[in-house]
């Protein structure tokens, strides 16, 4: 229990950097003569909600990074030899060289992440080592924030937070149609409401689900070409929500002509590299939204540039851009008043996070001891 | 069929303001000669979709002013005398002095807005002049901004979107709890979620549908002390939702102490000036977001300055702030990095103000006609 204790304070006490590197190598030293102990490599203090799930746990033997940054290449790789697990975040690269430090003890990598494109899938399959990763606990986040998105780049709120916030609110020149942009919400002027999703798995059905008291009517979604379960999927959707007059999987075109807001929400990757690309962009109505809460990649700046200048759609919320987080305050997105902007927050809220950073650990503390992973991503060697 | 046109070029006719000018005046020349029609000042030109409703009626002479700004006063008053109705904008005062110029002949005032305290209600009353206003058009856009704005401030909006537009997304020191906030959505860490409704008519109502699929468990209301409907609104709202465990008329210490969002959606007036005050600020949860779309009179903006600076709850967004519009660059509100604040644009919808602009003219034409208003404020003498 003391050992324990000591470990905790090792991860807690950031606002002493010092003094925590000083109690981590003390614990470090106690574990290291306890030899019936995992060790375990842990790249970012979770905080006081998580870090107790791994410090508590008599197994254990916990090595965390003591900053309040991206954990250092050469101290990571320092501390795994001997290691049976890692709990890392994208900022790690997990490739032969850090593998091959670990050594034959390791069994685990977790991440807390969905995305495991820092990993090299690979080596890590050729060294029979597990992945674990943090798919799900972040769906609500980012269908929360879709939804956000389409509202924002509807409501131009670019345009009209920054009326506010540059003192031009006193002397507006209001007019019966100052500020307006296209409802999401049906009305007797839009009684059909179409929501077009490129990709269709868990985040964009629960973007669907708040959509649907918006008074949507249509849903159209693209899917996997050599996927045959579309015509199941549409029909459990619309038997879920009765008040869709449609539910159809269709092509990228017949997706652009009619939707009024277009969410994109499918995996990044050679195969939806710029799928949004000038072709898909000229055909969208003028009083449409994009919205892109998943990678970067999918959508071509360019194009969208050209598109928002252009008036070829109404307004855009981007929550991911190609090249990021290189994207600097000249960029032509950053400055076009119709296009919201955010800095890669879809999972960001403190539900979310929790719940990755729980995921996370149990992932870590099962693969060490050799039980299923609650969210294990299956190799093939 | 050639004096409706002529009378069209003289509403649109913006581009050439000299030009416009003249036209109307040979217009209204022109029509002053034609006694059957009924002479109508329009103080705002409506746009290409609305303006037809008025010119192509074969019983108006539409006088409408020429300008893409505030209605002169002098131009007001001097148009008015002989017309049958006015059509006009939160700017123009009805007062004694306006309704004297029209004289006997002046049958409806119809404004398009929803609020009426531009309009003295005794004096309008007093001369038999019908009063048409336009609620019920705005209802959906003021509800989706409502979730919008409970989106924006739980999710630290104000913060994110600046880090991009200031150019600091590419050296930011990402943390796993980066730009946490509260999630508006049910989740394991918090598998119930609390609405509370100041006022609840239709616009809190339609909040409230738009927020079930995002989880929500919980729906409290205040509501006018004399009214004994509650218990009705309430098993009716529970029937329409089931996976609502609660719906409940509360007093506001518990609406603040219980609820994870609080929309303000009461009318303005002195009854509820800065109903949201110190003491309710006070008891909401320090993860809790409030949002006003309705007066800017109900939230004491000093206190609320307060309880963003010490954190009593986690963010706001506002659409109207006491002293609106005279909120400058330096206003507490506007600097606090938690609080969102929209200039005013709860109806800001192409469609919502078309819908306003359509019952604003079915009024005066109904008004002119002697027909029933579709939307008549009921005036006691």
């Amino acid at each position: 229990m003391s050992e324990s204790t000591g470990s905790r304070s090792s991860a807690h006490g950031t606002s002493s950097s010092a003094q925590t590197r000083l109690t981590s190598i003390v614990s470090h030293l106690r574990h290291s003569s306890t030899s019936h102990k995992h060790k375990v490599v842990v790249t970012r203090n979770l905080g006081p909600d998580i870090m107790p799930l791994l410090l508590d746990h008599p197994d254990l033997e916990v090595i965390t990074w003591p900053e309040d940054r991206v954990c250092d290449r050469s101290w990571f790789l320092a501390n795994l030899p001997g290691a049976s697990g890692a709990l890392v975040m994208l900022s790690e690269k997990i490739n032969a060289e850090a593998l091959d430090k670990a050594g034959r003890t390791l069994k685990v990598v977790s991440t807390m992440s969905v995305r495991y494109d820092h990993v090299d899938l690979d080596a890590i399959a050729q060294r029979g080592v597990k992945l674990g990763h943090t798919p799900d606990v972040l769906t609500d986040a980012v269908a929360d924030l879709s939804v956000m998105l389409a509202l924002m780049a509807g409501r131009n709120s670019k345009e009209t937070t920054s009326i506010v916030q540059n003192g031009e609110w006193p002397n507006f020149n209001w007019a019966p149609f100052s500020f307006c942009g296209p409802q999401l919400s049906a009305s007797s002027f839009s009684p059909t409401r179409t929501a077009g999703f490129i990709g269709f798995g868990r985040i964009a059905q629960a973007t669907l689900a708040r959509l649907i008291p918006f008074g949507f009517t249509h849903c159209l979604f693209t899917g996997n070409p050599t996927s045959n379960s579309s015509s199941s999927v549409a029909s459990s959707i619309q038997a879920k929500y009765p008040t869709l007059k449609a539910v159809r999987r269709v092509g990228l075109d017949e997706l652009a002509r009619e939707s009024d807001v277009v969410f994109v929400l499918a995996p990044g990757g050679d195969k939806t590299y710029h799928i949004v690309n000038e072709a898909f962009l000229k055909q969208m109505k003028k009083t449409a939204v994009l919205v892109n809460t998943s990678r970067g990649t999918l959508v071509d700046s360019d194009a969208l540039i050209k598109a928002l200048r252009e008036g070829w759609l109404w307004g855009a919320g981007l929550d991911v851009v190609e090249g990021e987080p290189n994207i600097g305050l000249d960029h032509p997105l950053v400055r076009e008043p119709r296009c919201v902007v955010l800095p890669h927050i879809g999972s960001a809220t403190n539900e979310s996070r929790l719940g990755m950073a729980t995921l996370a650990a149990q992932n870590l503390i099962a693969g060490v001891l050799g039980e299923p992973l609650p969210a294990e991503l299956k190799l093939t060697k």
